[in-house]
């Protein structure tokens, strides 16, 4: 019996491309003493797979040679420790494999939930990044206007719908015209704006024709500078990402900053979603209450089999996902 | 009896100069029923002079032709509302002139003090945007270093000295030698950075050992990006003012941000000094008691004669007060 590994061959110099992953076949691994043997269900495809490849961060850097890195859902198939038992279901990081073995203190047990991937979407990283950010950070009151960047995102398009259910005008901004119109169409914003297309501030205008009080930024550069322009005194800006800078050579900051901050008096704060763990029960449940009143669609891009990894990552960096992406490696337990 | 006046005689594109303005003798105005005709006693001199020319803020652009409106500190010489009597010192929005006329309702009656100038330096919009900005904004805990730029200006000083009185560590930013010692010998300040001088980031970090908690910030531009990548994790940087951008025509942004603001989870947040006008008079108190047991010193600047206005106010956009600076027009009523 062996175990498939997606292992990076090199490492990119510029764009990732197929060539920097290659598929091997390694031996089962065995588990140590104190280790589990755990089955890869869901792996999350992350934008953050891409910056650990170019050197350290908050954790080691991936190397040539390296299986990539993820966080993923499992199923335990063999224990070496009381605190988990064999069919168990846990979150823990594994690599791009069938198989992993963990120390098992590093695996953390799931709830038992009818569908596993809502727990990598929206009562994951994604839907409490969404809720805490918004409602923390942001505190959006009924009638104000919110407006959110990568809205067809694994976390903008949470964050949009909360802020429609709780009575917000909701304005998203996506890549193209097809992310715009799945926006506003599945989700339910009341606008979207392609911010590839010529005159987004001229179109952002037009869709928030009473300004903005909530920015929730995922992406940072001129998009953020554009929104600054457009929020109203006292609005809230809450700094959630900066995909634009990331792979940037040459990072700009927004050219009004600090200038509107002053004049608006505007509160721009950033957090990781940590900060509000002791909420995480709370957010669950208020999501789980929109689901049901159908307020939530649970948007999930689910990419099927380990040998995909590397396109879903590639596609991901290039914008091409809807939802939180994630990779299904094996079925759920029946 | 004529009126001296200092109008705006043409917009400047870059930085101020003299030609910008031209002194004009109008006739003595007369005020209308409900007026009061004013003899201006101080004129505040303020970077925000410099802000309306650049276009409309929280209030209407100055214009060419237009005589520069300035917050002043007059004596009642004539009323024509039962609001006011001869002889009342109030605060009132003047114009650079000997004499102006105003509806009675919109100046404000100060109370007697021996020191008319108080009320436009510590207990004016200075002391008081240094207090709220810093206890409402900034919340500076004891033990915690607070780094302020402009700490030779007229809001800088205040801060620096009311956070000290707290048990913080202060560090200023100040242009030139001369200005960074009197920060630290005469206002008390920990240490002061010539941010004119070269190596301004290895200087600050040496003079902020365990990061920084709040940043006071004034100025905008460099010493803002520097001052981010100096912040502590939940750091606070309070906005007062961006006095770098102003002559601008070229602004920047700071680089690192938003990158920074959710790395640190950072609160970045604006003001203007009415925001809390609720809270005046436990400022004053609190001020008025740093005073007396001497923990603060009043800096005040006073450029004497309406003439010279115009050449304070570029002296102050070059840096060269030390404390609120104004423009003695008149003496205080014996």
């Amino acid at each position: 019996m062996t175990n498939r590994q997606i292992v990076v061959a090199e490492l990119p110099k510029g764009q990732l491309a197929p060539e920097n992953f290659t598929m091997t076949e390694v031996d089962m691994p065995v588990p140590a003493e104190g280790d589990v043997l755990l089955r890869v269900i869901l792996m999350s495809i992350d934008a953050a797979n891409r910056s650990w490849m170019q050197g350290a961060t908050y954790r080691d850097a991936v190397k040539a040679g390296d299986a990539m890195p993820t966080y993923a859902i499992c199923e335990v198939v063999e224990s070496n420790s009381p605190r988990l038992a064999k069919g168990d279901i846990v979150a823990a990081e594994a690599t791009w494999s069938d198989y992993v073995t963990v120390p098992a203190h590093k695996a953390t047990k799931l709830p038992s939930v009818k569908t596993l991937s809502h727990l990598m979407s929206v009562f994951g990283i994604a839907g409490k990044t969404a809720y805490h950010g918004l409602m923390s950070i942001g505190q959006p009151q009924p009638g104000e206007t919110v407006l959110v960047s990568a809205a067809a995102g694994s976390v903008g398009g949470y964050v949009g719908q909360i802020a429609k259910s709780l009575g917000c005008r909701v304005v998203g901004i996506a890549g193209g015209a097809e992310k715009c119109d799945w926006v506003v169409e599945h989700l339910g914003f009341d606008a979207c704006i392609d911010y590839r297309a010529d005159g987004m501030f001229k179109a952002l205008r037009a869709a928030c024709p009473e300004g903005v009080d909530v920015y929730f930024d995922n992406v940072g550069g001129t998009v953020l500078e554009t929104a600054l322009n457009l929020m109203n005194e006292r609005g809230r800006i809450v700094c959630c990402g900066a995909i634009s800078q990331y792979e940037s050579t040459a990072p700009t900051g927004p050219r009004n900053l600090p200038g509107a901050i002053v004049v608006k008096r505007l509160r721009m704060e950033g957090f990781i979603v940590m900060d509000f763990a002791r909420d995480d029960a709370k957010a669950i449940r208020a999501m789980q209450g929109m689901i049901e009143r159908g307020q939530m669609k649970v948007t999930e891009d689910i990419v099927e089999g380990l040998e995909n990894a590397p396109s879903a990552l590639i596609g991901l960096l290039g914008g091409d996902n809807k939802g939180k992406r994630m990779v299904r490696v094996s079925a759920d337990p029946s």
